[in-house]
């Protein structure tokens, strides 16, 4: 039997900014702000139902009427690092994401909202929940560019073909194709609209199981937003049925053009738009 | 351009207990309370350094002198169901987990902690983090007892022998051995403490980094807790060091009983016994 | 730059009895036979065009006109075993399996024969096609039966409700459920066909490339089969066509019983009944 | 009961360069040859036990006293493709790999050697075997340099910094780091020998089962091949001992250069260098 002391002085202050919270904080599932992201994207520009569209919406944000239900469906592979060159660990930190962004308004102004979102990772879960995407696993895929040439190669230029998919449980929920016609000169013209998010946490105890704990409309906002080998193209896309889910709501009425591009940014806060416990 | 009226009628209420929440609530990572779980279970008794276990208590909890730094190490083979045969989809469903549970006391009475769990499922994620379990993803495997004969069977039989382990991004975190020798007759000779867990959400937003928005010790009430087939025989556990986590403070010093069984238990509140934010 | 009669007196002789070939034979794929196994099935009965069976009969087999497409779709979730006690390391050994078995005649007698199969470990690819099962991977689950008592127990009795699903590179390709409603009292009127295989093994050199180096019609010899807990029920089966696959060929046209049982066997042998090549 | 006629005519030529084999080909594993692929690589140059490299090479190769035991680790972003754009369906043909080559000399000319290989991908699963290269599935991860810059771009410039890894049913089987320096300019001059491999194929067949089917060695013939932005620089690589695997026996006693670059080549044939059967 140790003597209360011992015990005592060994509570040292726990750490981690995420869950789980240890003496050395090595195990917390993310590191703290600032995030570092780079990676390639695919992107679809769509145009889905309205009315889906709008029935998606959290208070505060009003249907972008003059946008018809547009909407981008985007495909990513990350790299994440913190202040711990945590891109060294790609077995831990490397990922895969998925996610749809449609057009809004947030009192008057012109936004986007992501009601849907997929990673292959964790950590992603993790930060994606802390900001208010409402991310599940998912396996995603895309095409990628090798600098050697072979027919598998995929260059970026005009005539290439990339594909990309997101799944989950096993069903397919969102696939593409984009071939590639020329270069964007002004990227800033394609994607100009700030995120907005939703932060929630649900909560499970008694009375308060039908209320969440956390409820935010928040803004994603991103440092050093940087775009690179920005191309466009054709494109198709399909959002299939699949039981379990409901994303296909926003299938596609009508499919425009496709990008393929590099893009970077860091997160370090999270402007809170409205409170919706307050 | 659609009329504004129309874009208004369609904006319903979203629904759903997790996120995403959407107008038919079918895209939710997991569906509200009640939750049930039948499983096969493998546990190991063990002793770690009593001062690592006192390190990793929250306040409100004190170390629990008598137990020497007991704990167990938990293996789960889980089948989950809500309110609409959940347990028919597998695929989106079933899932394993891996935990330990360190014992402490709360107020002097017994109780155990969980300070580190993995499971391999986004729903069960999801539900872990909304009671308190710091769930991170995990790859775990246990040996199951089937009812055909071979040598492959494992039946429950004294000399059965049964293997666990959890990994997580491509490192070995734990594997255990057990061999079974007995049938427990009262298995609330050995299992016989209420959980407690830390619910947690951190913060992003500007000064509030520092503090997280929810943090609580709850209790993981479980209705209608059921053991099954209670075995119990010799174990072997280790939990190696491994860059990135830091769940090898609690490596065993000292290995005791193994246990092999079936549980079952309900889900349908979540008592708060301490918010740390108040 | 060491002495060659060091280094030669350093090559003894290879082993394993697959690849990759080692000194001590550790890193083999799989164990030698006698492979051991013991599971839980869940099999649905059902009625395929039978031209699109005929269409997948190697040479030597031919269309069981009785059986009129008669088809099984079976999910298993495996225990396998060597002579190693490999059933202790099940993250490992540990695997699911989806098949179909097509009916067809061999040389007038009732046979099975195996057109598709997914399982989701390598070494039970590896087994596979050194027996001539087409083993792709792929992610397979099935509902399972606990003893301890929920809602999400589904115990073995009337009434109650499995599912079984195959995915692979995240697109469903087979979905099942199947609702108990009494025992079997002889299992082998319902399994009775022995299974024949096609053991391939293709070449890729030269003038060869348009012909395989191994080329067998085998049978899946199969020691001490034996069945236990046989329950029979109603069953749902779907095979949706896939992009990349067309296994859809055998989609149902009419679904019949579906059975939930333990199944075990060994092999230790795999008698050739046809070599293509001879 | 349909007649005979209908069914015979049903009865068409299967197809498909791997398993399974169907009327229209479309579930082959792999497409045939010609296969191209485009990808990125880290590379370590160490030196093992040179009577560990020794104890793996297969009859006909013998050891090369001059290297020393000299070896490289291998970590490869593979994008594939056949005839058919396969490269624009990644969740199927997109996939990563890990591999050893030791240095060798078949009759006195210096080649290299294929002893340990793992793959994510079941149609690069069976590419290997038909090759020769002893593919087991595994999850293998490495760093990537993106264009849009962050402190995760990466870019190819000195001081970057690459992770690469390689697991094995949840257990870590080696990690690699580089720290890139200078670009190369004869890539030719590290990479300079020819690859063997050794195609085997066992038997189960009552006599046979001791002896394989197909036993040869073949050399990894490589058409077009092809580096791109070649760096090297420093490096560091564990293979530590594994349970159930013994590529340990490879483990470094002291580590050369890294290596990170882009490589392309294409498959078309496979020279058969010895038939141990024959």
């Amino acid at each position: 039997m140790l003597p209360t002391g011992h015990l005592m002085e060994a509570r040292r202050m726990l750490s981690g900014y995420a869950v789980p919270l240890t003496p050395d904080g090595k195990s917390s599932l993310t590191p703290p702000p600032p995030w570092h992201y780079s990676g390639d994207c695919i992107a679809v520009e769509y145009w889905a139902d309205p009315a889906a569209v709008a029935a998606l919406l959290p208070i505060g944000l009003t249907p972008d009427e003059e946008s018809e239900g547009r909407t981008f469906f985007w495909f990513l592979d990350w790299q994440f690092t913190g202040s711990n060159d945590e891109h060294t660990d790609p077995a831990r930190y490397q990922y895969r994401e998925a996610f749809i962004l449609v057009e809004a308004r947030l009192e008057g102004r012109p936004v986007n909202f992501c009601p849907f979102i997929f990673v292959d990772n964790d950590a992603a879960i993790a930060r994606g929940w802390i900001q208010g995407y409402p991310k599940k696993l998912g396996s995603i895929y895309q095409t990628r560019s090798f600098s050697a040439p072979s027919a598998a190669a995929c260059p970026l230029e005009p005539g290439s073909r990339f594909g990309a998919s997101v799944s989950s449980h096993g069903e397919r929920l969102a696939t593409a194709r984009i071939e590639l016609r020329e270069k964007v000169t002004d990227p800033a013209k394609v994607f100009n609209r700030p995120t907005t998010i939703r932060r929630y946490f649900p909560s499970l105890s008694g009375s308060q199981q039908g209320k969440p704990a956390v409820d935010e409309l928040t803004l994603s906002l991103m440092d050093n937003l940087t775009f690179s080998d920005f191309w466009t193209g054709s494109a198709e896309l399909s959002i299939p049925y699949v039981e379990g889910e409901d994303m296909d709501a926003l299938a596609p009425r009508e499919v425009g053009r496709g990008f393929r591009f590099g893009m970077s940014y860091s997160v370090s806060d999270l402007p809170v738009l409205k409170n919706y416990l307050a």
